[in-house]
């Protein structure tokens, strides 16, 4: 007799019914060959037996496994596997447990790019968790935002709206982003010449796959924003850095490069750049904008951090000023109400926009459009507004307080410039200090460290002056014990 | 003197405070060339008499001005153009307005696939609109996902968390889901097996990215699931189409093809294969996988509609047997929870996913963890199992209440087959009815019209008894219209 008790495998403490338990062993037997096509199976009596199982749980998987053709039931007579089940070789018995499938790697080549950076994600947080310049979401409007959203869901006359313009962003959202660009950063454009994504990097990405082909090249800062980065990697595109000084992106060496090789594109963070948080100079952004214009390459202007500045108003974008629709202007929501609520832009051309959109689509179909016309009500309400303006003076407040605790506990450990702006402070270790001692700490998590600069990004934004002194006080420590040895 | 007045527009009702529409003008002014580098500017009392503003307002701007470098403020002496400024040609007048900057075109090369549809989305909802198979968002359990929601963004203590596994999906999502999957679909999975995506459709398009490069072939249905199709394309791999009849893809096709040509993998369906909702059977599947292991391909198991059955149980998925590895299991929870919200997975062998991850953190970064939690816990509890047996029911009764209209009313212009499972039925008009007249009638809209088959969708799920019968009526009318004239 066949085998069956070590077929089929029955594990009580499952949430998987044992009837479905038993159809699966089967079912696994027949597709791996132990049970050929028009084999006889045991009366549900005797199996019941054999496993131990009360008749009906077998009488139900018959039932299954007849209902889904595997096996045929020919009543008062026999049980037996289908006809029609093409005969394959019996694998070995340890093959037959399905948990092993997935255990398997993966063996058909893939096509990554060499280049990608292996950085592991945080699965634990550790005490002190130091972000590169996160807003503090327990100030955020999250709960407004909520409540217009439920309101949405719970009326049955708006719902079918939720499929309607999902993949470029509701048109509520794109009209009411419109006026909101236009008095926040000068942009004069339409709804058209909006795509709503689902954060800046989409936006990045997206431009990035219009923009490049392979061996086409792509100028980004150094030290630089590593995830736009692996975005243009992902086109085969070289990606040449140029260095970015206290003025920003060093355009003399962008205009060397650009006299002996084919620019495609540029890739910008005009305010605070990423991670050094210097601001792009007037003088550099009027070249870079003739530089555009005489070389013919597109601008990705990535305006992330625009809305926090503290002293005086921001520079307004170069999307803003006159130019040829070359400029993909790219910003988000995350800076604002956090990054979980993924709501980002892209303003460009409306034909640019058009092919993003078609990209897109292929790409993740679209957006939540309720979510997209709550943030559009709270633009609209001034709600928005008025908490940004309540976050910029609290943030301000702990970029100052920042300032102190550093100048107090740290003055003689680093060297920093504070920002204008922005959520993060950059700083740098003087030497001999180095920043791999508060890489390797089990209390202390920094997001962004660069071994290069040996420096770090300090995401002050997110942390209130209980939490900053804590942070603080333990990169002292941290140093101070490693280096008093 | 220098025509202040025509450089400088102002708007009064523009939300845009008058000190900041000077000085947009005034750096237009400068970027554009028409003030050059060192040019005085006119005292603040002056400027304010000629555009007939207060003088406090001047004042604003040129303070704004010289924050930002644009201009030099030498106090009690004169204002001027920053000498910094590089010497631009002046342009035309009419390109001052920077509001023609966006309405220009991109005209740089753009990297864009032939094949796009440019399918056009809906922006204005016509009196009945039929989907292709959305489940009705009135019955989602949105409400107990939002409340979650809410007690995780108002805990300050879990506030940090949000920044937590996020790429790859939060461990509790992914914890939780591997239970599920185990209990309702025999996978036996880890939470390392598992991505968190956007959807479907950013599983897909992933899988493709991994899988496929130029030249490259891979199989999927006809008539088939276009933006999956859209996905590859974008690889620029071939799409080679396998005919799809009533027992699903048609197998031999598709061996014939692998004898001759090298194939990289394959794009299924496996339950209600859209757009004509068969499923494939037993003996293609195994077969299927038969094929697979000989001729080295992977699948890309898209079991997007697995959840919704209503006779039996739903064949497990391929990717529960015994396997190498070589099988990316989709699914996503837009089927249960309503497209908006936009959460799906990849099930796939760690190394696949690690990979993916990395892709993906590229196109994206990552989700919404809060969500991604509250969704886990929705699970967890029980509650989703419960909504979905309830909503399991009412979409039965839909589907048997649209057989009984169907039959009714449009027996004599239609032939269709009705599904086991799933959101929608396949309708074909008979001869001479077209689907075209149905494509160009105000009142109705159908998301998905095959004109080679003469045939279309109607998402049943998402419409009350009364929606249902509105739809056929309508149907019933404008075919009986056209075809009495």
């Amino acid at each position: 007799m066949f085998p069956f008790e070590h077929i089929i495998s029955i594990d009580k403490e499952k949430k998987l019914p044992v009837y479905r338990q038993i159809a699966i062993s089967i079912i696994n037997a027949i597709r791996n060959g132990n049970l050929k096509a028009g084999m006889p199976l045991p009366g549900t009596r005797e199996l019941a037996k054999t496993l131990g199982v009360h008749r009906k749980t077998v009488i139900a998987a018959y039932e299954e496994l007849n209902s889904q053709d595997w096996i045929l039931i020919v009543p008062r007579k026999q049980v037996r596997v289908s006809e029609h089940i093409p005969t394959l070789k019996p694998q070995k018995w340890h093959a037959q447990n399905s948990s092993v499938s997935y255990e398997n790697s993966f063996d058909l080549p893939l096509h990554i790019s060499k280049k990608d950076s292996s950085q592991r994600e945080l699965t634990v947080l550790p005490e002190v968790f130091i972000d590169d310049g996160h807003p503090d979401i327990r100030l955020s409007p999250v709960d407004e935002l909520l409540k217009i959203y439920r309101s949405y869901t719970s009326r049955s006359f708006t719902i079918k709206k939720s499929v309607v313009g999902t993949t470029q962003g509701t048109l509520k959202l794109r009209e009411e982003l419109s006026r909101y660009l236009s008095v926040t950063r000068g942009l004069n454009i339409s709804a058209d010449n909006l795509l709503v994504t689902h954060g800046a990097q989409m936006s990045i990405y997206l431009a990035a796959q219009l923009l490049l082909q392979p061996g086409d090249i792509i100028i980004s800062g150094k030290p630089g924003y590593p995830i736009a980065n692996s975005a243009f990697e992902k086109t085969k595109a070289s990606v040449i850095e140029v260095p970015v000084d206290e003025n920003g992106l060093d355009i003399h060496v962008l205009e060397k490069i650009c006299k002996k090789k084919k620019i495609t594109a540029v890739y910008l963070i005009p305010h605070h750049h990423y991670p050094t948080t210097v601001t792009l100079s007037v003088e550099r952004r009027m070249k870079l904008l003739e530089l555009s214009n005489q070389y013919s390459f597109a601008i990705i202007e990535d305006d992330y951090d625009y809305d926090y500045h503290y002293s005086s108003s921001p520079y307004l974008p170069l999307a803003s000023g006159t130019h040829k629709g070359n400029i993909i202007y790219i910003g988000s929501f995350s800076k604002i109400l956090g990054s979980s609520l993924r709501i980002g832009f892209m303003v460009a051309p409306k034909n640019f926009i058009q092919e993003a959109l078609i990209l897109r689509k292929a790409i993740d179909v679209g957006g939540d459009g309720y979510m997209q016309n709550a943030l559009a009500e709270l633009i609209r309400s001034g709600d928005l507004g008025r908490y940004l303006k309540k976050a910029k003076k609290c943030y301000h407040q702990r970029r100052d307080y920042l300032n102190i605790l550093l100048q107090q506990h740290l003055r003689s450990y680093i060297s920093f410039t504070l920002p204008d702006g922005g959520l993060a402070v950059w700083i740098q270790l003087k030497s001999p200090y180095s920043v791999n001692t508060l890489k390797t700490h089990s209390q202390l998590q920094i997001k962004r460290i660069d071994e290069e600069e040996n420096a770090f990004r300090l995401g002050f934004a997110s942390m209130n002056e209980k939490e900053l002194e804590d942070a603080v006080l333990l990169i002292k420590k941290i140093l101070t014990n490693i280096y008093s040895k």
